[in-house]
């Protein structure tokens, strides 16, 4: 607190990020990272990049990037935004779209970035609440919007609705932008890339952080209507002229390219996914159907707080919301199949667990 | 234009950078980049970087980065902010501090974003004349003010001023935060960094694109008392939690640790600014006197508009302004001795320079 700040810099309430922790021998399984390397392409395009180029400026418009993500998805050039991972393209969106006179949609439980964004620009806001099994249902959202905005697969719950839910919300909801955050989508949902290109009012937002398997990189991207993406220029050229470094756009150049790698990492991610699911289940646990790369679980008698306690003592880091209605699960992201093993008999030695036996 | 823009998207003028042709064979004098590579030091760290890791997230404090920068300057970890380029680190420090009643004061003449960072946040702004031969004197803002920018030394005109008025200022205006803008202060300019361990109101924030030559690494950083550097923390961690990739963060730590190279290469290019003064003073130019990685200067009778459409008709591009007050005038970035020579007796070449001579 300082005499010097805006009002509006004292009244935020920032996100908390997921821990990444310093020391090592650490299984991390608490901010969804892809446990594979990212395409052997990309990183050959950091070790072999001719570093005498880096006195220069980055190409302000990220053109090779934005030229290999429309091919990527049978888009054209501007209907491309590119930005510093998606949160930075999440924030730009929700400046240039949501400050409206209605309030903005979101499920009442989603990524808790959203509503940090609303403080952020002085945004109203209206939490929906989630179904049964927390399904998200948009006919929910039929009412006055200044836009609306959901993730899908939504987080933290790991759950994924279908595209032709999302068509009909958008040829209803003509007046205001419905973005769509796809950042676990390849993990076995459809994207909405395809409605973008039928409807004007659809914004798809993804992220080489998870699928891509390049957190430590930065770089997220947007895909809609060619005027949605000029709102977001407007805003980005007004807020940083260079937001990505020239290794961060020609690495993801490389990554996406890569098609097969990307294939076969997933592939193996889903696979652990449902072992792991399964395997816990047989440990008392039940998880929501999963189409992301974590679980979203509760374990029917032991209390999710505890059981992130005990992992944690064990070198194994797990998240936890302590927020009513979500505070008896952990979101456990899915690592390398000997990591879930890991996880799975750690779980197995928790000194509480045979009481499962006595239910 | 769209239906869909929230309305304070269709009120902004977004900055314009300078270009960045994409054409080779260009002698690129137009945005002050660093002739020179980066630091060899630097390069390691890309070309040897164990690319497995970038599937994690980057440190989102950048401890790493703030630690080395605390060290360079004698200060403490919490005196400093980093982010994605200066430009990303004072689009915070404007939403962080000068949203206030009063007006922001700065210069008629100075870096163009700062008129759009205030669109962007809606702040009110008002310009203070420059004097004589653009001198910037801290006399002239003394008035109310919901804070003070000026950059030290001023762009485009590249002319420094002293520490002491820096000082004097900072002890009468103690009701609002008085940013240093010190891109290019290692050029031969006093860094008010020491001010900022006496004075809570003084911000320093300076690049590793200039001096450093990493402009295409993205990265600026501030330096204030620890309370104006927590304001930018929560504006940061309410917009963007991880705004460095790992290889940002890491090449910037062994850029900033290595004075040797960052010494030999800034006196390079002061040799070669002031040879380039003098030379360009022989052809009929008067430059303003720089402390900068560029000069600021017009020709006795040859109009600068008409003079940068004859370099670049040479392929070469330097910067021109077309705004009253200063539209006669060019804005030379300092290249190599080489490049310099090249731009002289390109000069030299133009068909109505002889005309001088009847002057």
């Amino acid at each position: 607190m300082s005499k010097y700040w805006s009002d509006a810099v004292t009244r935020l309430t920032p996100y908390v990020p997921g821990e990444q922790p310093k020391e090592s021998g650490i299984t991390k399984l608490n901010t969804n990272e892809n446990p594979y390397p990212p395409s052997p392409k990309a990183a050959a395009v950091i070790n072999n990049f001719d570093t005498d180029r880096l006195r220069l400026y980055s190409d302000p418009d990220c053109t090779q990037l934005k030229d290999a993500i429309a091919d990527q998805f049978s888009v054209n050039r501007n209907n491309v935004f590119v930005g510093n991972g998606s949160d930075e393209v999440l924030a730009h969106t929700f400046a240039a779209f949501f400050r409206q006179e209605h309030p903005l949609l979101m499920p009442e439980f989603t990524y808790s970035f959203y509503p940090v964004y609303c403080d952020l620009f002085d945004i109203e806001s209206k939490k929906i609440p989630l179904r049964d099994q927390f399904e998200l249902n948009l006919d929910d959202y039929d009412q006055p919007n200044g836009g609306i905005i959901f993730a899908n697969p939504n987080a933290p719950t790991s759950r994924a609705i279908e595209l032709g839910d999302i068509e009909a919300l958008a040829k209803r909801n003509t007046e205001s932008v419905i973005v769509v955050d796809e950042a676990y989508v390849d993990f076995g949902a459809s994207s909405a890339i395809e409605l973008t290109q039928r409807y004007d009012n659809v914004l798809v937002i993804q992220t080489f952080s998870k699928s891509r398997s390049l957190a430590g990189m930065r770089v997220g991207y947007a895909i809609g209507h060619e005027d949605l993406i000029d709102g977001l220029e407007r805003v980005k050229n007004s807020f940083n002229s260079y937001p990505l470094d020239m290794l961060a756009i020609e690495s993801c150049v490389a990554a996406i390219q890569d098609n097969d790698y990307f294939a076969e990492t997933n592939q193996k991610i889903i696979n652990t996914r449902e072992w792991t699911t399964e395997k816990l289940a047989e440990l008392g646990f039940i998880s929501l159907p999963s189409k992301t790369n974590f679980l979203f679980t509760s374990h029917r008698f032991l209390e999710a707080a505890e059981l992130m306690g005990y992992l944690r003592s064990k070198k194994i880091l797990v998240r936890y919301f302590s927020k009513p209605g979500i505070d008896n699960f952990l979101r456990i992201t899915i690592g390398t199949q000997e990591e879930m093993e890991l996880l799975v008999s750690t779980l197995e030695q928790h000194p509480d667990l045979f009481k499962m036996d006595a239910n």
